[in-house]
């Protein structure tokens, strides 16, 4: 779309630490990630900015899924009801946010279906049938759809949706060590994509018992702190051991020729990727955008001075030419506005680069070329602005990453009192390292007791990590098991 | 997924002119493009070997869009029962297939929506408040997802589907003749993808009135002849004229400062492309595929001599990473069935090469590469086996394009009298071309003579095409308007 239509003549500027949830919601409006306009709460429109972001991760995860033999495929939307409550534990998980699907034409449908909410019961319905011998395993499938909650709690763009944008994977084993070591390939995969790709970082958790999927043995999920002091989930992956399989009857000849249950995985991102991504690098100016989903890399400025803008608009669209046969995707923003209200909107909009083309510029053969993380300018010969662009792009990435993990380190504070865990969560926020005694469901208990004195919850324990002998739980005074994650959450 | 679990030791053998219903049907199943075990009727599960062709198109159209500057963009799937009712011949041609949402959660909802049975309302409804000024003009955005319709006639996979898979583009413009041009446009990119790259070839026809699509001025289609003599829409593309701008609101100041309404097209393809691709090339041994959307374009088959089976696997696997290291998509099959049932199993699945590797081979430092289409074999020196590979493919691509433009041809027939067009209709089918009084309205009552004479009915007419004068309409006798084409269709 133009950039005429939803540019401002005012500049940006929200404090982002101090008001992030007002620069949020206003730079996803402003820089046209999402329309909020269309009347069904919870389903935003995906405007072609944004939308482009999510596409662009995908198409870098949907890379890794194939490197690991993870085929693409397409499930119907509709689940049938029967299916839902085949997994009581699942059932239960979900079936108070399913939209329902109750009449086809003017007539009621004979059996009512759900909108996916998640895909197990749909998806292992029919691996029942497709799983046979030892051979046919590992089954490895992923899709890349929405999925459908009735959401009740306050609905926030590529956070909290009814519609939700996402990537599911699902996956049957012959053993358990597969299906685990299946896991493993996968979060490395996810790491490559937000570590390397967007510059987010977060923490890998274990779930406790009480807040793990429905119907999964356990949950690991990557928690991200945003600017407000809350975590996003912005990863979930599950094992999900051999209880679907039990429920779903997907079971396999072994080579010898025994019959035994598939062990399974399941695991997902959704837009909250993408949110955690905006989050993580905009500035009180607007978004900062990573080079590998941005749609526009650089934006191209001509200086309209009177009597020689065409000679700039020329370079400009020369230089358009030259950068997109560069492959490097790339926006001429000739408009009639002038450079300031142009600067203020591209900064809004994230792009990492802006190239200003003015008549001296023309001149002396050369183009200044403007750092959208730090503001730096570079005037830059002709004949080397190519690989100077591609040396800018790869240093903001590096900068983001750098800023980004140092940011997320910081947010882990280990505490030895409740009192201290208060001030992290009211002050600050992140997370409130202290030491827990149980992740099992008798370790619910407790967390009442953090729910009420700190309005925080557990998020999780990292299972890698080791808590010493003799540490107490902060709570419960009985021996520690494991450090726990203390968190305020979206 | 593995081939060894749908593979089946007898061969695929129908003869598809005789039986082509039972071709199409029995080859979807075995090549394993869709599974219709899934319990919900009309919407059968996409496997990744049919996926990933459909993919393939769409990514070969949506580049196409991106140099037409037209953005991909991603509306809700739900349109609210208020947006349905805006435009009244459009909710008369859509509402008896509309899927129904009604409840959320265990609670009814207050207002129902409908699964998007086709996008123009809620799209439209946006374009209201994106349209400002002749400055936003053109507007012009895609989307590829799921359209839903309650299909009540018999389901057919990738033909009459309740869940179809689409491509669909929506454009406003200042002026009609800016909009007739961008159907135009729109026009050369779907022959580009369907002549150039599927192989696929139609008859682009102007539907008469009384079958236009609901809410257009006029509809044009590309109507495609399948084996069984019945045609099947392939691309619909429509002026929308005002008539949409009218009801929805979206009008724009010009730059003479008065206000107008914008002229709109809508155009899109479906799944209904693949159909006619498969149904085109393939013969009584299964598929053939263009290459530009097989999954793999070559299949390894090392051949396992006693003895020799490490010696010609190794060689397959190093095969294997040449080709794709030469960005050719290959397949291994290096399992434990017998090289004959490989074969059967392969070329039913349609790749367009199949590369042989036995210890001759091996010895001689070549391979055996077998073309799909003409059973050619070509004994080829390992170091130009690449080169083989590419020139084969693109000979391969050139006689599916050949021999299907031919046939095209071939389906239009123009007579004299209705009984010489029940002769083609009842015999091989395709087009009866004859002179024809009207398509406006007023024509509809000769077309009910041809239906109830012929079964078959009037798809439309070339406008491109003159009649001569003094020809007289051959059900009528009034003077002809056009040729009509006259077929049965899917």
């Amino acid at each position: 779309m133009m950039p005429s239509k939803d540019a401002k003549k005012e500049t940006f500027y929200i404090d982002k630490d101090k008001q992030f949830n007002r620069w949020y919601e206003r730079v996803l409006i402003e820089a046209d990630i999402m329309d909020k306009r269309y009347p069904i709460k919870g389903m935003p429109i995906f405007s072609a900015y944004g939308y482009h972001m999510h596409n662009a991760m995908m198409k870098i995860l949907e890379k890794e899924w194939d490197k690991l033999g993870i085929d693409k495929v397409q499930f119907p939307i509709l689940i049938p009801e029967l299916y839902l409550k085949r997994e009581a534990q699942h059932l239960a998980g979900f079936s108070p946010e399913v939209f329902w699907v109750t009449e086809g034409g003017s007539k009621s449908l004979e059996a009512k279906s759900a909108l996916r909410p998640t895909s197990e019961t749909a998806i292992y319905s029919m691996f029942s049938l497709w799983v046979r011998s030892f051979r046919d395993l590992p089954l490895k499938v992923h899709q890349t759809c929405c999925v459908y909650r009735y959401e009740t709690k306050d609905t926030l763009p590529l956070i909290r949706a009814r519609e939700i944008y996402w990537n599911e994977g699902h996956t049957c084993h012959a053993t358990r060590e597969d299906a685990l070591q299946m896991l493993e390939n996968a979060w490395a995969s996810y790491l490559y994509l937000l570590n390397e790709h967007l510059g987010v970082y977060g923490k890998r958790l274990r779930r406790p018992e009480w807040d793990k999927f429905a119907g999964a043995e356990h949950t690991d999920v990557l928690d991200c702190v945003l600017p407000s002091g809350k975590v996003l989930q912005s990863v979930g992956a599950h094992y999900l051991g051999q209880i679907f399989a039990k429920s779903f009857d997907i079971h396999f000849l072994t080579d010898k020729n025994t019959n035994e249950h598939a062990y399974m995985t399941c695991f997902g991102v959704s837009t909250r990727m993408l949110a955690s991504c905006l989050a993580t690098h905009g500035d009180n100016k607007g978004l900062i955008l990573p080079s590998s989903i941005a749609k526009y890399q650089v934006v191209i400025v001509p200086l309209l001075y009177k009597g020689k803008e065409e000679m700039c608009v020329e370079a400009g669209k020369k230089w358009k030419s030259t950068l997109t046969a560069a492959n490097i995707p790339c926006y001429l923003d000739d408009s009639e506005k002038n450079p300031g209200e142009k600067y203020y909107y591209w900064e809004m909009k994230g792009v990492p680069i802006r190239m200003e083309v003015g008549p001296r510029d023309v001149e002396n053969d050369q183009v200044c070329l403007v750092r959208r993380d730090t503001s730096e300018k570079h005037f830059e010969p002709s004949e080397t602005v190519i690989a100077k662009i591609r040396s800018l792009l790869s240093n903001i990435d590096n900068n983001l990453r750098q800023k980004a993990k140092t940011k997320a380190d910081s947010y882990v504070v280990t505490c030895k009192t409740l009192e201290e865990v208060i001030k992290v969560i009211e002050t600050r926020g992140g997370f409130a390292r202290i030491p827990y005694f149980s992740f099992d469901l008798d370790g619910k208990e407790g967390e009442k007791i953090i729910q009420e004195k700190t309005n925080a919850e557990i998020r999780g324990y990292d299972p890698t990590e080791t808590i010493e002998p003799g540490m107490t739980c902060l709570v419960t005074g009985k021996p520690a098991k494991h450090w726990a994650y203390v968190a305020k959450s979206y």
